[in-house]
C-alpha cells in the first residue's frame, strides 16, 4: 500500500514575495528515487498560529507522513514547534542532548550563545529529536495517530542533510515497498512544448504502461517517462523501450537525461574528443563561463572564458581587430566570428564559442532590434555564426542566448 | 475588510522534483505593493483529477479570490480547466475569440495548429476569457459564490503578463482599500541570522507598530520591516523611523534595500565615483561577471571580466607572471593580489577584483583545504587580499565566494 505523504512549508517570507521554496524538489527527488513515492500535496502557510494549527490538524487526519520545514530558527517569528505542541495538546520540554549540542556548536565557533538559541532545544513531549550535524535545530519526529511528522529547519544545507540522512531512509523503511518506480527525463533544446507533445502522442498507444509528461524549464523542454511495476527488470525494460522510441522521434533535440546539464554534456563531448573550449561573451557576460565552471572537473576542458563587455575588451582578450568592430558594429556576424576564433587562439584552445547581441532594455536598431543575438562557433572542423532573435526581457534574452550557444556547440560536435 | 486570497499551483512536475514554483513570488510582491494584501496560503497539487476538484471546492468555500496557475497547456496532462468545470458542475464551451486568437498566433509564426491546441480555447460555461498577448491560453475568470478564481498559464512569461496586467488590478479594485501597507527589506552580508535577531530585538519595544521579520537568502540575511495603517504618510514615517534605527545597529552590514542586488549597489557606487571594474575569477568562473552584467547599464562601469580557469589564462588575460604562480600556487594570497591588479591594468580599469580558491569537491591541501578562497581587491586607494573559508558543497562555495568578493569591494569603496 502506498503511503500518503504531504509537505508543509512555513514562513511569511514564502507568501510575501521575499523568497520561494527551493527545498521541496530535493525531498521529492529522493522520495521518488529511494521509495518510489511522490508527494501528494504541498502547502505553504505563513507564521500565523491559527493557520499552522489548523493545517497540522488537517494533515494529521489524512496523511501517513508529513515533512514540515521552516520556523525552527531561534527568532521570535519561529513558531512551528509551539504550534505543533499546541495542535497535539502536549507540552514543550527542553531536550538536554539538543541543548548540549547547541552549546558545543557555539563554543566551537567562538560565538556567544544568546537566550533565544534555547528555543531551539524545546520539543513537544513524547517526540524524538535527532541531532543536526549542520546546524542547531534538530530534526523532530512527532507522531499523531497514524501520521508521522518530520520537522526540519528550512535552511537549505540543514534541510538537505536531515532529509537525506534521516527522513527519506525512515520513509523507505515505512514503505515496505512492493512496487518499483523509475523515472527518465529526456531534455530537449529547440522544440516547442506543443510540438514535443505532437511528436510523442503516437507513442502513447505503443507504450500503455508508461506515463508521459512534460515540463518547461526555459529554454529547455523536458519529456518525462514514468514506469511503475512489481518487478525491477521489467520496469527498466519498459522504460528503456519507451526511451528508445522517444529518442527516435526527437532526434538531435535531446541533449541529455535526468540531472545532466547542457554544460555537462558539452564538457563530456569535448573531453571524449580530447578538445578544449574558450568562450568570449558580450551580452551573456559570464553566464556561459559560469555554467561551464559549475561542472566539477571543468578544468580538463575549459581553460577560460572572457566576459568582453566593452569593445576594447573584445580586442584585448579575444583578439578582435578594432577596425572590424568599427566597420561592422559590435553586434554583427563578423564580430561574433572573430570573437570565437580570436578567443580560441588567445587561450590556444581547440574550440571557441562567442555571443554578441542586444539583451535590452536599450540598444538595438531597425535591422537588429533588442533580442538579436549572434552566436559564433569555432571547432577544429568548421567556423560558423548563427543569428537568433529572442523575445522577453533582459534576463530571458541572456538565458536563452547562453543556452542556445552551448547547444549550437553541442550540435556542431 | 481584508480579502482572503490563496494560490493553487498545479502540475505533477511540482511534486516529483522536476521543477519548483517560481511564479508565486511575482504575484505576492505585486499583491502586497498594489493591494496591501498577502496571500494567506498556497497549495500545490499534481495532475490528479480528484485532488484538483477537492481543492477547488475547498478554496471556493473559504476564499474571496484564488489564483490558479498551471495545467492550461495544450497537452493531455493539462486538466485544470476540465476539473474547474467539473467542480462547478458546468459544461466546457469553446470560446470563439480565444480560438481566433490561437489561430492567428500560429499563422503569424508559421507553425501548424495541432488538434490539441483547440483544448486551450475551451472554458467553463459562464466564465470570462481574457486574451493572452504572450501566449495561447487565456486568463479565465470564473466565479463560484463569493469566490473569484483566476486561472492563468504556468509559463512564467505568460503568468507574469496576465497577473500584472489583469489579475492584480482586478484584485485592487475588489479590495476598496482602507489600509496602506509598506514593506522595507534591509539586505545584509556577513551577519548570522541569530545575531541579526539579537541586534534588532531591542528595537521591538521602541517600534510597536512595525512587524520585524527575517529571511535568509544565502549568503545574505535580510531584515523585513512591515507597517500597516490607515494613513500613508503616517505609515511611511513609522517605517522610516524603524529603518533608521535598524541601520544604526546594523551599520555597514546593510548593503541595500528591497529589490537591490549586491552587484547593482557596487555598480552604483562605482558610477558615483566615476570608477570602473575589471574582474578575474578562478573558482567562481564567471559568476561575478554574470552578476555584474545582469545589471542593466553595466557597460558604464564594467568593461569586462575573465574566467581565468587555467593557470595560463591567468597569465594571458590577467598578466599574472607564470613564475609567481609556480612559486606560490594558484590558490594563494600572492596570485589573488596579482590577478586583481593585473586584470585592472589589462582593461585599463580603475578597480580590479579577483577570486582564486578551491571550490571542491577535489583540490586543496592541509593548509588550504576545499572551501579556502582568496579575494583580491584593487581600488585607486589600496590593494588588499582577504582569505576566507566557506563550508558546503561546490555550488555553495562558489556562491559565497562571488558574493563575498563583491561585498569586499563594496566595503572598500
Amino acid at each position: 500500500m502506498s503511503l500518503r505523504i504531504e509537505t508543509l512549508c512555513t514562513g511569511d517570507e514564502l507568501l510575501t514575495g521575499l523568497t520561494s521554496d527551493t527545498n521541496s524538489r530535493f525531498f521529492q527527488t529522493l522520495l521518488l528515487e529511494q521509495c518510489g513515492l511522490t508527494v501528494r500535496r504541498s502547502t505553504v502557510v505563513g507564521d500565523v498560529r491559527e493557520d499552522l494549527i489548523e493545517v497540522l490538524d488537517t494533515l494529521a487526519a489524512r496523511c501517513d507522513a508529513v515533512l514540515v520545514s521552516g520556523g525552527l530558527g531561534p527568532t521570535t517569528d519561529d513558531i512551528t514547534i509551539e504550534c505543533a505542541a499546541a495542535a497535539a495538546k502536549v507540552e514543550l520540554v527542553e531536550d538536554e542532548r539538543v541543548m548540549a549540542h547547541i552549546r558545543a556548536r557555539f563554543e566551537k565557533r567562538g560565538i556567544a550563545l544568546t537566550e533565544n538559541n534555547r528555543r531551539q532545544a524545546r520539543i513537544p513531549l513524547g517526540s524524538e529529536a535527532v541531532l543536526n550535524d549542520e546546524g542547531s535545530a534538530p530534526l523532530i519526529i512527532h507522531r499523531r495517530g497514524r501520521c508521522t511528522f518530520f520537522f526540519v529547519p528550512g535552511v537549505p544545507r540543514e534541510y538537505r542533510h536531515l532529509v537525506a540522512t534521516y527522513v527519506v531512509p525512515k520513509l523507505a523503511a515505512l514503505t515496505q515497498r512492493s512496487t518499483v518506480t523509475k523515472l527518465r527525463v529526456l531534455k530537449t533544446m529547440g522544440v516547442p512544448e506543443s510540438h514535443l507533445d505532437a511528436k510523442v502522442q503516437p507513442l502513447l498507444a505503443k507504450h500503455p504502461n508508461v506515463t508521459f509528461g512534460y515540463r518547461t524549464h526555459a529554454p529547455e523542454n523536458h519529456l518525462k517517462l514514468l514506469v511503475t511495476g512489481a518487478d525491477e527488470p521489467a520496469v527498466l525494460a519498459t522504460l528503456t523501450a519507451a526511451e528508445r522510441d522517444a529518442r527516435d522521434v526527437l532526434g538531435a533535440a535531446v541533449f541529455g537525461v535526468d540531472d545532466e546539464t547542457l554544460a555537462q554534456v558539452v564538457g563530456a563531448r569535448l573531453l571524449e574528443r580530447g578538445l578544449s573550449l574558450a568562450v568570449a561573451e558580450s551580452c551573456t557576460g559570464g553566464l556561459i563561463s559560469a555554467a561551464c565552471t559549475d561542472v566539477s572537473g571543468a578544468s580538463s576542458w575549459f581553460p577560460g572564458g572572457a566576459a568582453t563587455y566593452a569593445a576594447s575588451a573584445k580586442t584585448i582578450w579575444a583578439n578582435v581587430p578594432a577596425a572590424l568592430i568599427d566597420a561592422h558594429g559590435v553586434v554583427s556576424e563578423e564580430v561574433a566570428r572573430a570573437m570565437a576564433t580570436g578567443v580560441r587562439s588567445a587561450l590556444s584552445a581547440s574550440c571557441g564559442l562567442s555571443v554578441t547581441g542586444y539583451a535590452g532594455p536599450s540598444g538595438g536598431d531597425a535591422v537588429n532590434p533588442v533580442g538579436t543575438v549572434f552566436i559564433g562557433v569555432a571547432t577544429p572542423d568548421r567556423v560558423f555564426v548563427e543569428k537568433h532573435r529572442f523575445g522577453g526581457d533582459r534576463a530571458r534574452v541572456r538565458l536563452f542566448a547562453a543556452a542556445t550557444a552551448l547547444d549550437a556547440l553541442r550540435r556542431a560536435l
